[in-house]
Order: structure tokens, then sequence, then C-alpha cells
């Protein structure tokens, strides 16, 4: 891996997807559970949970890279629009910095809707072990 | 709410809280499934998903508040030590700027483990909506 080193995947969205997050975590607030709630103020529907994606990243960085041997030391996710159940998410990372000694990788990413328009970007810091 | 309010909540991170993030996003790198990897990296055992941690801060925001009419604008999280299953996590949280006009309340946060050492710290931007 290296300074440049780019990375793509898509990620679904899926009723599985939402059901399984919305189980484990038990966030039932009414903006992603009731869709007249929603409406209300303003969204399509109900609005998928925004850390749904930070459990993407999780798949990203523990599946999605050349090694298995890495460990996350931390993030950073800017909402900026919001997501719909079965949303198709493109999702582009880029290795922005490498750090040998410490074996240290910072990374940039953003997730894209179908409409093309970026939903979120942010940051990720994760180290070889 | 105000600056400088506080909230408090324990999380456990169950064996149900594990499955529950596995089975919903598929990350089954070896530091997180396989006991002999991770201790042969150093660890005690198999290490949580650190955005397991992630999935508690949605539940804060959508579940913990005083209200339920808010969204998420972004956050940012620090791993600091490693997080084991059936681990009991103390959350505090702090309000560190209220911008009135736009509504956007900043928090500061951390997770503490049973050692009382702070396992991730972080912050969370919400909007009122």
């Amino acid at each position: 891996m290296q300074q440049g080193d780019k990375f793509k995947h898509t990620f679904i969205v899926s009723e599985a997807t939402y059901e399984g997050f919305l189980k484990t975590f038990n966030d039932g607030n009414p903006l992603h559970t009731n869709t007249e709630f929603a409406v209300a103020k303003g969204f399509k529907s109900r609005v998928m949970h925004g850390n749904i994606l930070n459990g993407f990243l999780s798949y990203f960085i523990g599946e999605g890279l050349p090694t298995k041997d890495v460990i996350i030391h931390g993030q950073q996710i800017s909402y900026n629009l919001p997501v719909y159940l079965n949303d198709e998410l493109k999702f582009e990372s880029e290795i922005e910095a490498v750090h040998e000694s410490v074996k240290v990788y910072e990374f940039k990413f953003y997730f894209t809707n179908s409409e093309n328009k970026k939903v979120a970007k942010g940051k990720i810091q994760i180290g070889l072990i």
C-alpha cells in the first residue's frame, strides 16, 4: 500500500443492513423508523442511520485492503445528504499519506449516491499490526 | 440542551452486539474473529470492531437526548485501547458548544472500560430538525 492507492466498493443499505443495525444498536429514533415523522421534517422518507456508513468503513478496512494485518486508529465522517433505504452507495477511498516508520496510513473517502451526489466524506487512520 | 450539559450511559459489548455487527457488516477480519491471530498480534483476545462504538453513539444521539428532533452532522473518534467481548463501557458526553442561530450542538465524549481506562474519545456534531 502506498500514497495515491485508490479503492472502490459498492455498498447497498439493504433491508438486512437497516434491520441488522437497528436490532444491534436499538436506535429507534423516529427519523429512522417513522416515515410520517421523517416526511414531516422535510425528508423523502425514513433517513438511514448515519453510522451504518461507519459499519461499511469497518468492512472496507477489515476486508477490503491488500493486507488483513491492520487495526483502525481513528476516523472522522461528515454527513452531507440523507441516505434512504435501498440506496446504492459508491465508496471511493485513497491513501493520502503513509508514515512508514510507524506503519501508519491515512485514507480519505467519499460515499456517492446513485444521483452521483456525495452523501458523506471523511478520513480514516489505520496502522499495520 | 445547553453548553455544559452532561450525559452518561453504560454500554456492554455483548455477544449479541458483536454478532449483530458482524452479521450486518461482514467485517470478518481475523483480529475480530480469530483468537489465535489476535493473541499472536499481542492482544488479550479477539479485538472488538471499533465501529461498534459508533453504533453506541447512534443510540446516544437518537435515544439518549432530551429531544428526538435531531440529526447527526458528523463525528470523529480516536481508538486508544482495545475493547474485548463483554467489556462494559462507561460512556460520558458533554455539550461543548451550542450555535443557537443554526440549532447546532457540539459534543465531546469518552468511553472508559472497567479498569477506568479511556478506550476511545471523540466529538459529535448534531443539528435540531
